[in-house]
């Protein structure tokens, strides 16, 4: 399938940088309309030089007013910036934190932020192909820096780390145990650690949990070892946020330390092998589903399992057998 | 494949209400050994009889407390019970979630009830192939009642309605605005909303909120209301708990509805499409990973994305020619 003269013709303006064009196209993808691969093989090579910064953590830590503050700081030093908002699905979360975005209003007015609320609406959860495939139109624009925020419920931090080259994982003093459960996977996942609100009561023991078990943890000569940076953001005084700089210079560190290792090539493999995980698994339930489609045997298959006749696992062997089949089998 | 001896005396013994044996299948079918597809299927034909309780909500609503009660209520009234609690493979919640199962030891001895923990570890979040299979393992022992426990925070809490007849959510009434934000799902998911923690501030506004939000939402006819019940659970005083009989008479209520309007046939039937769903995916990454495995065919196909000379949409479309194919293609 070739590329309509239409969508081409978005593609030419995205590359220029036209917000329209961007926004068109990441509701084509989204719907994945029939030209959504030609569209996306178009994007592609016009990627992967934004750095991509991932912001994660729980409901209520102040992401979105942090994300809010790094924005303007870019904008200061002459960075465009696009932002990639990912919602939960989930009918318990989806309204309150849509809301949230409000905050990042004041910065709807300004042509060098672009601004995306996404839900991650992934078939099991976690980032759905959908994601990755606007993160990659925004990056076509030629947006400097792209930041990804998710909320830090399930699946979704674990797929931001895939995709942003720092991550920062937000937490409060307030989360208390939270804080010691999250301990074993922090290393993992954070390459900076925010201490927002950290005017509440009990900073200065979260403070001293978090340095114990950095100090705890072995990093191999040479690795990054993560950085915690304490943060205070008033809401009322939207131009002050302290620690700020400290945790810009966290991020530049990052980004230095990655391309002096050469380490950001890792994070670009990484992030290549994600897409191809999630774009292959579409394509086979595609083919999968045209064969089932319409032919009302899927029903019949569970009316089967529920009257005791059959199992799920032996009706899958048998659909697989009856419309895929690999090469291989074919050969013998 | 036939089913190996060793694990088809497992399965009579399981048949037979053995708990050891139990343990042993539900390891062998979570590791994926050879024969677990032969295991499944000698013991699907077993399952489909138990009743299945869902128990959802946010960390910290006190939901294994309340878990923990229901179990006690179901044992005096000569049930036996069994209990998955389905942890997320997060990394920032790991570790709490599963000391709260602390509380669930008082039943520990009793040979009536069965309890069993695992990661909700879905490639992509959300309950995975290896929870489904738990639970149908565990019905197969006999058991009367099955409890899910999962915690509201992504995809788990929605899977957990596709299995569960009926569902619990909790919630507290310091959640104010959370409450307010699950409005909108909250009928579709919870057949009983249990307002724990009702002693606390902010309980009657949390009644009334609950209340206004099911008096504006219109329901078909003879279609399930969901019922609102307040409990108080006091961690010192593990006997007493209020609300808990009001509770156990609204899931009753619901078991019965659900049997009279032969509403359950219905929930039975979305268990197995979702069973099917992930069993499916299951066969089909396999079936991917075994064409490209030990090829290092895609480290190269990555790099070549990496260097701008192809795309994932390419690369997908290319391994699907190479290594599959639909019947429908090879009949041309």
């Amino acid at each position: 399938m070739t590329v309509s003269k239409n969508s081409g013709n978005l593609v030419e303006h995205l590359l220029a940088g036209d917000r329209r064009a961007a926004a068109r196209l990441i509701t084509m993808v989204e719907n994945e309309t029939d030209d959504h691969h030609e569209i996306m093989r178009r994007i592609y090579p016009n990627t992967g030089h934004a750095m991509i910064l991932g912001v994660t953590g729980a409901a209520g830590v102040g992401k979105s007013s942090l994300t809010d503050h790094v924005i303007g700081k870019l904008r200061e030093q002459g960075k465009t910036v696009g932002v990639v908002l990912v919602d939960p699905s989930s009918p318990f979360t989806g309204g309150a934190f849509l809301g949230d975005r409000i905050r990042l209003q004041r910065h709807a007015r300004d042509e060098g932020v672009f601004i995306r609320s996404m839900a991650s609406r992934g078939y099991l959860g976690g980032l759905s192909r959908a994601t990755y495939d606007v993160i990659r139109i925004i990056e076509a624009m030629g947006r400097d820096v792209i930041i990804v925020e998710t909320l830090g419920a399930g699946q979704d931090e674990i797929d931001v780390i895939h995709i942003a080259q720092t991550c920062l994982l937000v937490v409060t003093p307030g989360m208390g145990d939270d804080i010691q459960a999250m301990k074993a996977g922090l290393m993992e996942v954070a390459h900076i650690v925010v201490l927002n609100k950290a005017d509440l009561e009990g900073t200065d023991t979260c403070l001293r949990h978090l340095q114990a078990t950095m100090d705890v943890a072995r990093f191999d000569e040479g690795a990054w070892v993560p950085r915690i940076v304490a943060t205070v953001s008033v809401a009322s005084k939207r131009e002050h946020i302290q620690g700020l700089d400290e945790l810009m210079a966290a991020i530049a560190e990052h980004q230095e330390y990655l391309h002096k290792n050469e380490a950001i090539d890792r994070v670009k493999f990484q992030r290549i092998e994600q897409e191809l995980g999630l774009i292959f698994k579409d394509a086979l339930q595609k083919l999968v589903l045209k064969g089932l489609k319409g032919t009302g045997k899927k029903k019949k298959y569970i009316q089967k399992i529920m009257e005791g006749k059959s199992d799920p696992y032996s009706v899958v062997e048998e659909v697989m057998k009856t419309y895929i089949l690999s090469r291989e089998e074919r050969q013998t």
